[in-house]
């Protein structure tokens, strides 16, 4: 799919990614190089894209566009650092991640701090103290959802809210800093900046339910990962949360699935995996989606109609289109 | 050994504990008690220390003050929760380590990159742009320093000056940010703020160099540690270059240790770290020291004569005189 709204930003992703390389020379050696190709090898660029299309409502001045454009991509670069240790993963994005080229575990918490860091560096380099501070509470929300979801492995029962909290912390909180801080840096008045914090959430919530879905009845190919991730490591998402209602022997086989012994634990999951995935719950989680990327696009609607008005609702109807 | 500095800054470090303890008490219920245990565990809050009393030589607003020293101390505890993971160390300062406390290697990675927010938040909260990005910058150099230092084990022909930056990197680059934090704070002039910062750096490179000495040559039970920790993780301080400079056969003794193989090597690097430990490498790295402590009080002299600048004089007397 080709997105409008990315031909509306060339010129800025590309001054994104000269920062961001800059950024990743300027470390050793060795992290360096790793640095460089985790920042380059790609993606589609959403946040530091959301950040300049949130500035071009009013005046904004350019270099603080594209140090905060920086900041959320290589946050979002360290978060996955981290994450891909966690989670012992051994690819993204069709490259061999960090976790897969170190033997050295503690040299890679300690590259994803150092990444952590350089990425509060570029916040800090828009001048703006409003910003640092969003930053750092967002980076409070993104490992607190973690945490929290690290602790509720196999709880079947967490009420729907809980689901909720962690997909903003995990997507939705860096979606909103991305929108909020590119309206903050063009000085936009406060209403405008409350919008684009709005849509940025709902933005980021409908793409980690669709993530969520994707998780069930993807491709493995386009995915570049399993499905059925999610259950396998204990974690209920929306899906699951439908299929539970639609019968209450659904809700047994859940709860038997995430607790069954070790030896029979992955056919039972993987056997769930299919159950959901040919499952109504599906298409109730996505409805559910496109309602959330109507709310993204409402708050749109008190925007002036220029034309990143319309690549940011062309990204919201992406949102829920994504490979189905 | 009872510090006159400490008593000057009493009122100040009940609050920066109290800032702290709402600062943990913030995050999610299970990282949250983790969080407390690690703030309230103590240490010399050394770091805290030297924010307040370099605030001192000129009016300062106190809440910016706290929020520093609240910063600076837990950047140190967030260091600490990834170093003992990296380390896998289970004891620090006679308390279990989140490693020892938490299964879940993933979770005490989450809790540590949470408390690094959490550093940087109370950062933010000086409303200063400059500390901000000193920050930020002093977060860079320290996973810079951790990993060269991870990155160089069993080199025993890296120059001194490699070793220089290290401890700058580990230790020193975080006094400085103390020093030159309090004195931005209260609005000194830039001279002042210079050589605050030369005594910061100064007093932190003394205290690694005693440190690393102290890894030869402390008592185990004040130290809370084994002794020889550095040779057996195939890092070569201070004392081991002296040690290789004395006879020509210290460095043949030196590379076989580090070299060994697997079956002899805690033997030999044991019985190195008993010759290092008798010689008299120890006398000549802890000369360096004191040279550092004295470039330190240096640094002071260009100061107003006020209680906090006999307070500072009497730590760098401190930062060579712990445990001897």
């Amino acid at each position: 799919m080709k997105l409008k709204a990315l031909s509306l930003v060339t010129e800025e992703l590309k001054l994104v990614e000269e920062k961001m390389r800059e950024g990743a020379e300027e470390a050793y050696g060795p992290l360096a190089g790793a640095f460089l190709d985790l920042v380059m090898s790609g993606g589609k660029r959403l946040r530091p894209t959301l950040v300049i299309l949130s500035s071009r409502f009013y005046p904004a001045d350019l270099d603080k566009v594209i140090a905060m454009g920086a900041a959320v991509e290589t946050l979002h670069t360290a978060t996955l650092v981290h994450d891909d240790l966690i989670d012992q993963a051994f690819v993204r994005r069709g490259h061999p991640t960090l976790t897969a080229l170190w033997q050295n575990r503690g040299l890679i918490v300690l590259a994803g701090d150092y990444i952590f860091a350089k990425s509060a560096d570029f916040a800090a380099e828009t001048g703006s103290m409003r910003i640092v501070r969003l930053f750092t509470r967002t980076l409070m929300t993104i490992c607190d959802g973690e945490l929290r979801q690290g602790l509720s492995q196999n709880l079947w029962d967490r009420p729907k809210e809980d689901y909720y909290y962690r997909i903003y912390a995990k997507t939705a909180s860096l979606f909103s800093l991305s929108t909020q801080s590119g309206a903050i840096i063009s000085h936009a008045p406060e209403e405008v900046i409350d919008l684009l914090e709005k849509y940025g959430r709902y933005l980021g919530m409908a793409f980690q339910v669709i993530d969520d879905i994707l998780d069930f009845v993807g491709d493995e190919k386009k995915l570049g990962k399993p499905v059925g991730n999610d259950l396998k490591e204990g974690i209920v998402t929306l899906p699951v949360y439908y299929y539970m209602k639609e019968r209450p022997e659904h809700r047994e086989q859940v709860i038997s699935a995430l607790h069954s012994s070790n030896g029979e634990r992955d056919e039972r999951v993987a056997a769930l995996v299919r159950d959901v995935a040919s499952s109504s719950a599906i298409r109730s989680a996505y409805e559910e989606a496109v309602d959330m990327a109507a709310k993204a696009k409402e708050a749109l609607a008190g925007l002036p109609d220029i034309a990143a008005k319309e690549a940011l609702t062309e990204l919201a109807d992406y949102s829920v289109a994504r490979e189905f």
